[in-house]
């Protein structure tokens, strides 16, 4: 199948790796070339425009850092133009589920079909193909990407027909994520307060009841003053700024979400948005130590 | 050994014996019989009053509700004047640091030893003997009732030399245990509201970055309208509760597990303080739908 393939970074680039290697022709495109050679290498091609990489594509894939960016690239810059009717767009960014229902009523009047498709489970997914995949499409259009999403996503889950179910089933996942990090920091740093001996601790609650995936993954980078950034604070900046907006648009509160939310912000506002989003931490320091 | 265990209910009972199965002599008593012909069943005395089971004990144990039962059994109604000089006191309750720190005050005062040492791991961990047993104590007494301890805790952990670490540890498990329930109802029941299916959004989260040791638990029963109740609601307006008391002692700001703590007690206050503790989902469907 001809696939484009847009958004060559950190995630799209063993995405569209694994599909050359399945056996499809992949064009790529990305604002930075700076994985250029490595998606040659793997037998992609790179033509050097979005136009170029959509023209003749039988399914669109984005995996661009927002919904702004897919929504800037696909129609502000009209970029569809060079797509046939009816051919799949698969958006695999984190947005609002409105923000996917925007870009599906967008798509469709062009005579397009969107696939709302987030994923979940990193770099180290997107390279196994592991990675969880939450879609939100019509039956017959879910099935008829289903082979090519399974390259990349083992664990691939039908959560609804409508753009949106897919973006909503990420929230859920992002809220719990932002919520459990916070109040991982929130702990260790009252048992920092208290005297405890952290290391210890953080033994502890990993075989308690306390435990959580972030408390055994994020925990021991808390333990360290400058660890290696795996996700930033400016991401959950985002992600809960997105549960915030949806929240707000369904009309439910989520107080442990939005307490969150205003860490995450504190953090960030500090000058750590680039750290690791352990560093949470930090905004616990600043608030509760002389 | 003699030794005298004070509280036999659900955690008590299967602790005391795990003791005499290991060939030591318990005396047991409880304010109430409930568990008596159990107790005594498997090779329990029980005298019939606190006083009779205190007298020539070379160790006491204690598994009572709170803080403030024990002070009232030992120092109140002065049962420890049965006690030799030097007597070790093991105290499991579930309480404040400075709730521990003001018994073993008093319990100093009157000659005796105090072992701070609440436990994790529920009923099952009580009849596996896994429990975990955080303790606070000088090193000499924690080396000296160790072997007692490990028949019901293989889970052993020395948090610090004074009474209080122990309780601290607790509180700070107790904190993630609180706020990962509530924000496990708060995104349940988002998802409720944005239309997803619940079963299906358990599934996935179980199997994601924001997955829990109460998501997997709890989450379950959040999905039943009227769930066997494992843990109550008010154990943990109790528990989060002592979290807020101690925080508020060290001065230190804990957001998380403060709104929490405002969802548990508006589910009991709603009339669902002996509901399951998965019901806090109660509160937020009260709070967010029509």
């Amino acid at each position: 199948m001809n696939i484009a393939f847009i958004g060559l970074g950190a995630m799209g680039l063993p995405m569209a790796s694994r599909l050359l290697a399945a056996g499809h022709q992949v064009k790529g495109h990305d604002l930075s070339d700076r994985h250029r050679a490595a998606f040659e290498a793997a037998g992609g091609q790179w033509p050097g425009s979005a136009a170029e990489a959509l023209a003749g594509a039988e399914l669109v894939w984005l995996m661009v850092v927002s919904g702004e960016q897919a929504h800037d690239a696909l129609i502000t810059q009209n970029q569809v133009q060079h797509l046939a009717p009816g051919t799949p767009v698969v958006v695999s960014c984190t947005q609002s589920a409105a923000s996917a229902m925007a870009l599906d009523a967008a798509l469709q009047a062009r005579g397009l079909c969107m696939v709302d498709a987030p994923v979940s489970g990193g770099v180290v997914g997107a390279e196994a193909g592991t990675l969880a995949i939450m879609v939100g499409a019509p039956t017959p259009l879910f099935e008829a990407v289903r082979p090519v999403l399974q390259i990349c996503g083992q664990n691939l889950f039908h959560m609804g027909e409508q753009a949106g179910a897919g973006s909503t089933m990420k929230m859920i996942n992002q809220l719990l994520c932002g919520v459990h990090i916070a109040v991982a920091a929130e702990a260790m740093q009252l048992a920092e307060n208290a005297g405890l001996a952290l290391p210890l601790v953080h033994q502890i609650v990993s075989v308690s009841a306390g435990n959580s995936w972030m408390w055994g993954n994020r925990g021991p980078r808390m333990l360290q003053d400058e660890p290696p950034v795996t996700s930033a604070v400016d991401i959950f900046v985002k992600d809960l700024g997105i549960v915030a907006d949806e929240a707000r648009r369904l009309k439910s509160g989520v107080p442990l979400a939005s307490a969150a939310l205003q860490l995450f912000l504190a953090t960030s506002g500090q000058g750590h948005g680039k750290a690791d989003d352990s560093q949470v931490i930090r905004a616990y320091r600043r608030m509760n130590r002389g």
